[in-house]
């Protein structure tokens, strides 16, 4: 883990005894979350509801298996939801389908989880534990095609996909929660994110990790066009600090906040980053498929500044440092995220 | 109806024998629609669920029963969207729930019809007929409490409730059918609407045709608060023209448009209006009740310069003028619509 000990060192205090409820707990970042959160001596319970191709995996929560509870149910199971809310200090919102592609072929399974699956949350707390706080997982596909670049809080949000209307739709829920139930909640809209724990299988819930296995595996990364577009990476245990960092933070609840790296990397350039971090693999440049051209949304820069201001939020980990970790990492469990 | 003979001759050209399905047809807006497009010469089908308590009744469409095709079904049933679809040249998508604040009550019945309903039939366009031309009754909820006025269709959409959100989240999921799917989709963002064929037994889905019985039964109108905020109301054969310009006009495709009247009125000067219209009834200015300040969003005057300009429509009925109908209208099938 490559967050600093005084980060755990002045946030303990807030988090030591808290009751946390962690949806999607056993995914990408989920399972990163939780482990920073049982090292500040919080009480985890997590719900996952281990979807066939989606990110959840117990071996995710290996480090921590023993000191966090563990709810196998989904997000859109009332029953369970009503249940796991009670008595929670804290929510973590992670619970959802993540995948551009799949949101355009199934909208209605992205629907289900992504705007039901969030209300059923929210009505859960507004019957059973209005005085949780909550922090929703967003994502940068809210914004869709950019009008200007960075892109801060306030730019328009026009996206491009069905997982981008239900993502910032369920966002939406969350605050007309807040101002109407008193129900905290606060969002971040989170950046493409790379690092320990994402599922290796495919690529569909984001390129960065994916591409990572194939130079892993010495196989070809194709690059779609020029591979031009600027992208923003932040290491996952960034977004962890981020997620602890506003949870934490008075002024945050109410509020939607990007995540951003600070340093843009061409596409193309991020492909030659990998390539060298894992020693192996190639890359060909091939034509946009349609169904990738139809949804994308070109450059994409984020302006940060306001989660900085508010909570004192900023990237720490380089890009090739974060890769370095991740290679390492998955090298040391490629039988369990490569082969299982 | 105040539409007057030479619109129908400078339409029937283009909707003479197009085949055209209003879901929702039954209701207010649609059964208006209905009743002009079959004096187009369109072969109309119609399908409403008839739910409890919204707005479709039979009666509606009283004057043109034996010229449309009438199936009883709801938007969320898919195999009969699926099949309704076939065929058509034209869907009026209006089938919605409309309350803003049974969706703070019950969002999960406003996400199922509003959203799921939506990709229900934009689905059935996508396998079945993807040539059909969609019209999109969106809604002026979709900006919430606005940052200037009058409200142009590029201002940020904001929603204060969930109706809002869910409503813009369909009319999304209408532009990314469009794009990537080349449906041609073209929206309506409606205004406050009065006028005949409204339901009438409760103000839950439009105050002012409320206001228009409790003034005719000499009942007593209350008004929240000061009663100053500003209000934009159409008469519903302004927005059945509209429904009909906008459909008959290949440069509205792929746009959003606010309607209008261009003459905003203060809400306590509207029920001045209305109590002088009807020649009864009474007023009682009373405190904001909590769950309607929650979602009040202050003055709501409505910028329509993009539909004027790109379909030619601009308001015709003056808001006397469209009260004295509505007050015949209701006077003459007070039976029907105030009892049965």
């Amino acid at each position: 883990m490559l967050i600093k000990d005084d980060f755990f060192e002045k946030y303990s205090d807030f988090y030591r005894g808290k009751k946390i409820l962690i949806t999607g707990g056993l995914g990408f970042l989920g399972s990163n979350l939780a482990i920073a959160l049982v090292k500040l001596g919080a009480e985890v319970t997590i719900q996952d509801a281990l979807l066939e191709l989606y990110g959840g995996n117990t071996f995710n929560i290996e480090p921590i298996k023993d000191k966090v509870e563990l709810h196998i149910s989904d997000i859109r199971d009332e029953a369970s939801v009503n249940w796991l809310v009670k008595g929670k200090d804290l929510i973590f919102h992670i619970a959802a389908q993540t995948s551009h592609v799949d949101s355009m072929t199934d909208p209605f399974s992205d629907l289900d989880m992504n705007c039901r699956g969030s209300l059923i949350l929210l009505e859960a707390c507004r019957r059973f534990n209005p005085a949780a706080g909550i922090v929703y997982c967003g994502t940068r596909g809210q914004y869709g095609r950019l009008e200007h670049i960075p892109v801060s809080e306030d730019h328009r949000m026009n996206p491009t996909d069905i997982y981008g209307v239900n993502k910032m739709a369920a966002e939406m829920y969350h605050f007309i929660y807040h101002r109407v139930h008193n129900i905290r909640s606060v969002s971040l809209r989170v950046n493409n994110t790379y690092g320990p724990r994402h599922q290796m299988k495919h690529g569909k819930y984001g390129i960065l990790n994916w591409f990572i296995r194939l130079a892993m595996d010495n196989g070809t990364i194709k690059v779609f066009g020029e591979g031009s577009q600027m992208r923003d990476y932040n290491y996952v245990d960034d977004v962890t600090r981020a997620f602890i960092m506003s949870a934490a933070c008075d002024e945050a609840w109410g509020k939607a906040f990007n995540l951003g790296s600070g340093k843009p990397v061409a596409f193309i350039d991020m492909v030659r980053i990998i390539l060298s971090s894992a020693g192996s693999g190639k890359m060909e440049q091939v034509p946009w498929p349609k169904d990738r051209a139809d949804i994308e949304v070109g450059d994409y820069i984020a302006d940060f500044n306001l989660i900085e201001k508010v909570c004192g939020w900023k990237p720490e980990v380089m890009f090739d440092q974060g890769l370095k970790e991740t290679v390492e990492f998955y090298n040391k469990h490629r039988e369990i995220y490569f082969n299982a």
